[in-house]
């Protein structure tokens, strides 16, 4: 299918609900890729199935922790940059671009790399939500080598990336993005079509656009028209874990994550009840209790099943940046695909590898 | 002329004078460089005046605090490792190895690269001494790009870096080696015949290796065969400029550096007296008082001119992550080549540039 300006908002807006409240600010994301639509047409978007097994696909993705990212505005040429890096040392173009992480910034900023080089982009990524660290992909648990991998800034400095693991690729370019002021441009994962069909996770940007739409043409229940554009995916079927109003954030940006909590007072049906949100650029663990109550409450939903918290009137889901004291929200939990849930994926970004103290509490899908 | 282990165990000692202080434990890069020469024969060392204008030219290093280096020693392949990622980049190999500066390990380390790859070493390098950080090169005063670079590590992980200034590749150089643990190996600045003619110090590795061989073969006063080494060359004369015990060293590990001040009472002819020495890997400046004055005194010798503290028996320099209580040492200083006094010279390495508050204090040459 066509990806224009419109099927681009959409992606935009059901990306961040999937995004667990990480991947950046839909709106940045959206108008580099805007832009680079209208300089150039629209991107083709294929299904994994429809890739070559010996083509190129490139990833490409913002990196760095979302409280400088809403200061640190990209020009446009920061992703094609590193993955033009990427291709120098590889001796060859790209046939295919792909996201990352679904994600406000994450799952259109690689629309605009597909649009500038003139190559369709893949419907598919490799977290099938966002995560905060580079080895938290598909591709890493299921064996692809995360390098090459180039990270650049908007000067155009870049920095290429061969390395024995992927945790220390996700070290070494996490200290370049820290150096380069906070955000930068990461290209990594280089694979065929083969790979990219083996490993990631199908489907993900027509899903986040089904989303995306879903909640512009709800009538009067957004929640309902997630849930019911959910309801037909890989992903299991979305559900309200809590509704309330924010009475406390603690954010700090630390080692180049933002990382923090948030508590919500219970209103409506979860009168009585508090539930608190742990995060590291994304939403990790939620835990509800009775109100007041010394204990830490029971987990109700961790890592890697998605937690987003949503504006309890319009739906639009809130990232971990833009948590703010008083806002009535909705906090939704969607059940995440099969190929994320597996042991080898869980020993990558099950609760424990976040410092929670609690196995995975998987939502029934 | 031909370097063996015997010209290579004078190259560390003199190089060490050189040093400054800084620029690592002469053992350590010894001990690679002797194995080299063990497995592979000696070194042709060849004045820069040989290389042929569109020779390529690879200079290398250690990076990082040489409070770290000395836990974290080397295999010996890490400086042949960055080598080759930028003669990869390059699509062609070096014609020459080539020290980027005078120092206990740095000198020594590219023997190792010269002996291994079977190639030549210049009888130059870019500082004329240690100099902390990357930009402090004469190939960056006089308008060598410092890219493309690579930093790698011990475990063979490498990272290319292409960047608009060379301050910025200090910058994200010194990020990385943080990240590799504190200590790390670059090669940067990649040169022709012609560049390294027109702006490398010449002759760096022969003065070392005249001044190692005065101290070993001195009989009752190493200083002044330190003297006589340096008279006949680029540098001016040494001169003593204090003696005395070291009566407190602070020292901290920091941004990547050792940092700190050393102070010295008087001995013999500076009875009375104090002096205080700045450093930053390297010793950056030196004042002197009257014992016990709240002045903080006059700069009697400041960066670039070196500065070498050394044992008042043996003529042995101290670095600065082997000052300590108690030691009776000679403090010298030696006036630098005027290629190091230029103004373009003294922007990037005066003494302003490392936050000392006075301009350069030059010694008569």
């Amino acid at each position: 299918m066509r990806v224009g300006t419109d099927e681009l908002a959409d992606i935009a807006l059901g990306a961040t609900v999937l995004g667990t409240g990480g991947g950046g600010d839909p709106h940045v994301g959206r108008l580099v890729a805007e832009q680079a639509i209208e300089d150039c047409g629209p991107v083709e978007m294929v299904h994994p199935g429809e890739v070559d097994d010996d083509e190129l696909v490139l990833v490409s993705a913002q990196m760095g922790a979302p409280t400088v990212a809403v200061e640190k505005l990209p020009g446009g040429h920061e992703p094609v940059t590193s993955v033009e890096r990427v291709e120098k040392e590889l001796g060859r173009t790209a046939d295919y671009a792909m996201p990352m992480e679904c994600g406000g910034i994450n799952s259109t900023f690689p629309f605009a790399v597909a649009a500038r080089k003139g190559i369709p982009l893949v419907d598919a990524d490799g977290m099938g939500r966002a995560f905060p660290e580079l080895q938290h992909e598909t591709f890493n648990v299921y064996g692809v080598d995360g390098t090459p991998a180039a990270v650049g800034d908007e000067h155009g400095n870049t920095t290429l990336l061969e390395t024995d693991t992927n945790e220390r690729l996700e070290w070494l370019a996490r200290g370049i993005t820290i150096r380069m002021g906070g955000v930068a441009y990461v290209t990594d994962y280089p694979m065929s079509g083969r790979e990219v069909n083996d490993t990631a996770i199908h489907g993900t940007m027509s899903l986040a656009m089904d989303i995306g739409r879903a909640i512009r043409t709800a009538d009067s229940d957004p929640v309902a028209a997630i849930r019911s554009a959910t309801a037909n995916s890989i992903y299991g079927d979305a559900r309200t874990l809590f509704e309330g109003k924010i009475v406390d954030v603690r954010r700090r940006t630390e080692g180049g994550f933002v990382v923090g909590t948030v508590e919500i007072d219970g209103l409506g049906p979860d009168d009585g009840t508090e539930m608190t949100i742990e995060f590291q650029n994304e939403n990790l663990g939620a835990r509800v209790r009775a109100a007041g109550s010394d204990d830490p409450g029971e987990w109700v939903a961790t890592v890697p099943d998605l937690i987003t918290v949503l504006d309890r009137e319009t739906g639009d889901p809130v990232r971990t940046e833009a948590l703010r004291y008083g806002a009535r929200v909705q906090v939704l939990g969607i059940p995440t695909p099969e190929i994320m849930r597996t042991d080898a994926a869980l020993d990558v970004w099950g609760p424990e590898t976040f410092g929670l103290d609690t196995q995975f509490v998987p939502l029934a899908r």
